[in-house]
């Protein structure tokens, strides 16, 4: 089973936090795993907010991008589809909450982990939680909704 | 009149998003102007969400730490200190809301304007507008707190 984000068609894969395609980006991979998507990420040691901690539009970042995939690995599944296997759907930001529970230690990996608490046919709503040395630091809520038709290239 | 993250003490000007000593960094600048503060930031090529359009976190980033320098301002003016000349002290996110209204065009040049709409001693709220080529394409609400004693460095 392939990261969700490895499934964008190659015209959505330059998205600077989770595109295969963008050589200075995050790339940010997300797995499906039994209706829920988990991702892990390893923050440099200069994406910090103060030195020993996690800049928080880091945090932002990864949650938006992870709640994307997560967005579309539901949408899939309540069509059928096969998340990790099958193309996975775009699916761009409405709305990105993000609390910020604890400062984030710079150091370990990040783990995030989400799901989709309404899928509807054009929005979804996803809940995401990270966590720092299993610690729970930052927990998120997004709208994604399918991408418009005025972000498709001409043609597409 | 300086930015008021040139005036962070030098222990706290390490944030990727804003901090004049992180070389990786966004090198997000803020002027104080009579009561709201404006910042300016040209995207990378590479800061995008699909080709054409600015990335979703990218904006949040702005948003976030042009939120913590309004904060900032708007804390000192209220404590008779002049934002741009005195030393900026150091606010941390709480929670960081962003509506996305229309896909940002990358190209032009961001500029973002924001107003403390509640100021309190230890927690300051903020709203912030992005605009791109005079259309205003995201809106973001920021809790910002004085920054927490565990996170300053020992003795600092």
């Amino acid at each position: 089973m392939k990261a969700l984000q490895d499934l964008y068609p190659d015209d959505f894969a330059y998205c600077y936090g989770c595109g295969r395609l963008n050589a200075h980006g995050l790339h940010v991979k997300s797995e499906w795993q039994d209706g829920e998507s988990v991702a892990r990420f390893q923050p440099a040691s200069y994406h910090m907010a103060l030195p020993g901690f996690v800049y928080g539009g880091l945090i932002a970042s990864l949650i938006d991008c992870h709640a994307m995939a997560t967005a579309a690995g539901a949408s899939m599944q309540a069509t059928g589809a096969t998340p990790g296997v099958d193309p996975t759907p775009r699916f761009v930001t409405a709305s990105l909450q993000v609390d910020y529970l604890r400062p984030t230690p710079l150091g370990p990996e990040l783990v995030l982990r989400s799901r989709a608490i309404e899928v509807g046919e054009r929005k979804v709503v996803v809940a995401v939680t990270l966590h720092a040395a299993d610690a729970e630091c930052a927990r998120g809520r997004v709208v994604a909704v399918r991408m418009p038709s005025a972000m498709r290239a001409p043609g597409a």
